[in-house]
């Protein structure tokens, strides 16, 4: 198998056009040879049960999935019976870019609330949050956050808490879809299960593919009372690795030691260089806080036209003209660099 | 990353109990590093498009996916409305062994025809083949055959033509679920698309993961014209790959060269060397012709036990003592004729 | 509005040709003027409620639907969860009848037994009733039996008892879709509940439609424990009418006086005299034996060409000429015997 | 069959509360008796063709269904393919009053827009309309309004127009749910195709039930080009009637002659009147433009809690204290003036 493309060539679109971390496949190796059970009875997923315990407490339970829109859909429907809906963000991934997959697969409703962060709060989740015994109303039954958020923010723990303490009390659960889940953690200086597990959150959808994976994603529950059936629905989903030996591994490799945690560091402090770098030009509109491995930012559509020649990223929103500017494990001080010289130039005009 | 587990035991369990061929774990390290356009706009994918036209004509559409289950439900969604239903063998796959993915994510009605040996002909087909424009009976619009099917059997190119017209005269399209296809095409001593573009088949679950692949299988359409709307179907199913050159990359490694050809013939040879192993052990019966990687046979249950116990295989009907024994691109002659022994071994014990 | 059809045309195609008894028609006018409560909160629904547990015992609840099809997939949407199935002969209405909505809708997978006349037994359960905690299978959770059948017969108590304490020693509940309940209990000369709530049958479809109502069916729960959220699933199925009462007042006149025994054991004695009459035609084969208000019988289909130009009815099974002669509450001796006589003309034709 | 309540007893909390209309109990007591073909090949069903044509054009065909919900979700299946969806106002009953039946039954994903008065415009339209082409997007495919809205107003003819060009213009189509479509055309003074038919809308949901039959709404196409599977869709949604002509002749009867005008003319009336006498009472706020039979006002709280005690109807928005009152076919001057009287008293408390 010949190389077929230029790997010196980085770009700002997105997490998930880099590659796979080194020690990454090094672990796909290890696992290789001889035969295993498939379908998750295999040492490697057994390992990787441990790992996340350590992680996330010890009624933590894994089931490593293939994607993150399978990792959300597999999750929200353990926390769902037919006649109920979830309360999301109408930024949040599930609602906005998946292609109507909760819809048609699983027959979710999502009751979306505008947010200008990316962020719920109880006050937002009472706008969907009513009701309750209403049959011509699907019943709310969960509220799904996303951190870090897909408008590059993050919750602090005491948010979250505040969000699992008031969908608890109207006998809603609190999901968590952790697409991103490492940079929040390495943004707010905090193990993983300070705002998840900690707080209250009932199930996760852990990102690994972001971050470095080639592809694995997991359902993370953090409540078992919270959930019913996720091995039966993880398969009916078309979710269930038949190999999962080398899904499981991806996940070990990342989360055994401090992968998962350097990698997000590296990638927030591009994106913190970056924000940094663009800052000082006129003319550039940092639109977000910067918390995570995102930039947004506002640029003239002429500019942006410009650059896209030069760099691949992506315009988030035309009408305004927002564009979005992902850092990943890979990107290099020298490749934020070059991009924050290129927009000045283009700026510049 | 160490390794956890003994590279050195294999059994006859499953060929998804093998792990990854060296040759696909150097193309996962070729498609590394550097940044590509994820979801499938990469040069890795735009290669494997090519060369699937090389395999099944220029006409040829590749879709990759996660597995075997997805491939599967995308195309079959793709060839049918909302209100129309696939028949199908019982012992199929997408029947018997996807936790009824199909009825549950897609609504597919499935209708099902016992068969001796896992294949249908025509005259099967016509069990379930009416009722075509009453709206009481879900629409019969797709004969769905496996190849090599589930119970180790083959069909021959001109069976798979009779199907395939038998369809189309009565205005249904004809799937193939080739989770084995390399096996069939080894077995046949025939190019794949032999028994499938040039006989009728209109679309095609490519299957790689059982033949030395980590995880990625296909939807291959073959007849543009029967299918609608795949590219959105593959996202909605939750089988869109985001680092979508590492799926491609390995279908490239298994398609580009004969390695597809090679580990079939491989596993089927072991196959047939247990097969001639076996059928001179008294009181072992061999239920199907060996066609492809499978051989199933009648044991006394409790020598069924003894055995399970030194290797690994499953029993296929607890009623009848039927087992299936699965070699794979790994298995050698050395585990052959070693489980050989024990069988003949626990046969006389 | 001007009547545009001729009122003493009738045939023996089905129980749904027939027109709606008097008495409904009178219950429907009772009900009428006044403002009542919309979605089920008014008396008339109330008092249903208290006349279905007088016939089912304190525990039983209803829910009125619309139509039949309706109160199957409601009924077992609410006694399954997203990963289960459903054990059903493959004449079953909901199988064979119902255009795959309980597929299309519910995602509920049908496991399906031949029965030779419509009747499953224990034994005939148990070649579905396996893989319980096996993703890879959907999960067993319900048998569903028809009484009376679809073929005509129907179930003694015992055998229904025996095949309700075979489900539930395997964690599995029992559905009866009663389309012609009140024909079982009639041929039976048994109360309702002596072959439902008193053998353990956890939930009932109540049929009226066949039974001389304009349209009103019912999901009847026997033992709640067996059902969950039955009242959210009707209104997410399209089946909550609002004008309830006029629906809940049609079963109240079917249920509070005799009119369902009194109109099914006319329906049955209907049925019993044709088969008296056809079964001394040379020739014509009765092929199930007459236990509610269906003639099945075997003739010749030039035979049958002919009388359907006569007389409206259907060709059951076009591969061995069988028909089914259906008799409904207005069926008259008059009409059985012109009927009997024109078979008799057509067989010496 | 004994009356139960008190037929002089009427509201204000929906059209849905009052009863069938005298001319329409005549009509199925014209349809009775007899056989008839189920499932919609009776002669009423043929003759409501014809009518159905006559008002809404040529080309129109009609499918009876069973309720508001049913149809809805019967034609925006027909309309949609299973990765598309549909864009509505946030307000809209099939978004906020359908328990989620659109989604959990047809996997049709609903893009909501919040709108001031329950109309979309093709600027809001736009806030949805984007993403053609991408996967990531369930793709929008039709737009769906409400004729008379839930708000009580109304769209004109050149509204609807604009709205179906632009639909159109976008490769979308144009649904409008009609439950209350005789109030629109009377409230225009217009017949019903002056804002269907002859300005592009291309598939209607038509209400009967709240405009004074029993049960019975119709999925008219009116661009059989919009659509496809029409009658397979009814059946596997659970929307078929057995006994269709009882359905089809309550359409007849309200739309052969002039019932469903002078209904429709009437519950109109009756709101202006209430609009009228309210708007004097110091204190209460009417919020809507009064354009069909609906009046939504704001009140004190405990005024609302008081009148709710002596006559029946919602309260709206709880946070704002909006409540709606609805008048039917049956409501009365007298039902208005004692209301008006009794807002009066309980606002001077």
């Amino acid at each position: 198998m010949t190389r077929l493309h230029d790997p010196a060539l980085r770009g700002f679109a997105s997490d998930n056009y880099a590659g796979v971390h080194p020690e990454v496949l090094d672990a796909l190796a290890a696992a290789n040879e001889g035969h295993q059970v498939s379908y998750g009875e295999d040492v490697y997923t057994q390992r990787l049960e441990q790992v996340i315990r350590a992680h996330f407490g010890e009624q933590a339970e894994v089931y490593p999935v293939l994607n993150g829109t399978g990792a959300n859909v597999v999750g929200l429907q353990a926390m769902t019976r037919r006649w109920e809906a979830v309360i999301c963000s109408d930024t949040a991934h599930v609602h906005a870019d998946e292609g109507g997959a909760p819809e048609k697969m699983a027959g979710l409703k999502l009751l979306t609330v505008p947010t200008p962060d990316g962020k719920l709060t109880p006050d937002l989740v009472d706008r969907q949050a009513y009701g309750f015994g209403d049959e011509h109303r699907a019943q709310p039954a969960v509220v799904s956050i996303t951190q870090s958020t897909e408008m590059g923010t993050r919750y602090t723990p005491s948010e979250i808490a505040a969000l699992a303490d008031h969908a608890h009390e109207r006998g809603m659960r609190l999901h968590l879809d952790g697409a991103r889940i490492a940079n929040a953690a390495a943004g707010l200086g905090l193990p993983m299960r300070a705002f998840t597990t900690d707080v209250g959150v009932d199930v996760l959808s852990f990102g690994g593919t972001k971050n470095g994976l080639l592809a694995a994603e997991a359902v993370v529950v953090l409540d078992p009372g919270a959930v019913l059936g996720v091995h039966y629905l993880r398969k009916t989903s078309m979710q269930l690795a038949s190999k999962m030996r080398f899904f499981s591994v991806q996940l070990l490799a990342l989360l055994e030691g401090d992968l998962w945690l350097r990698s997000a560091q590296h990638a927030n402090a591009m994106a913190a260089r970056l924000d940094a770098a663009v800052r000082d030009i006129p003319g550039v509109q940092v639109t977000q806080p910067v918390q995570a491995n995102a930039v947004f930012a506002v640029l003239p559509a002429e500019v942006t036209e410009r650059l896209q020649k030069r760099v691949r990223f992506y315009t988030w929103d035309p009408r305004t003209g927002e564009v979005r500017w992902m850092c990943a494990f890979d990107t290099t001080p020298d490749d934020v660099d070059a991009f924050a010289a290129a927009i000045a130039e283009e700026m510049a005009g």
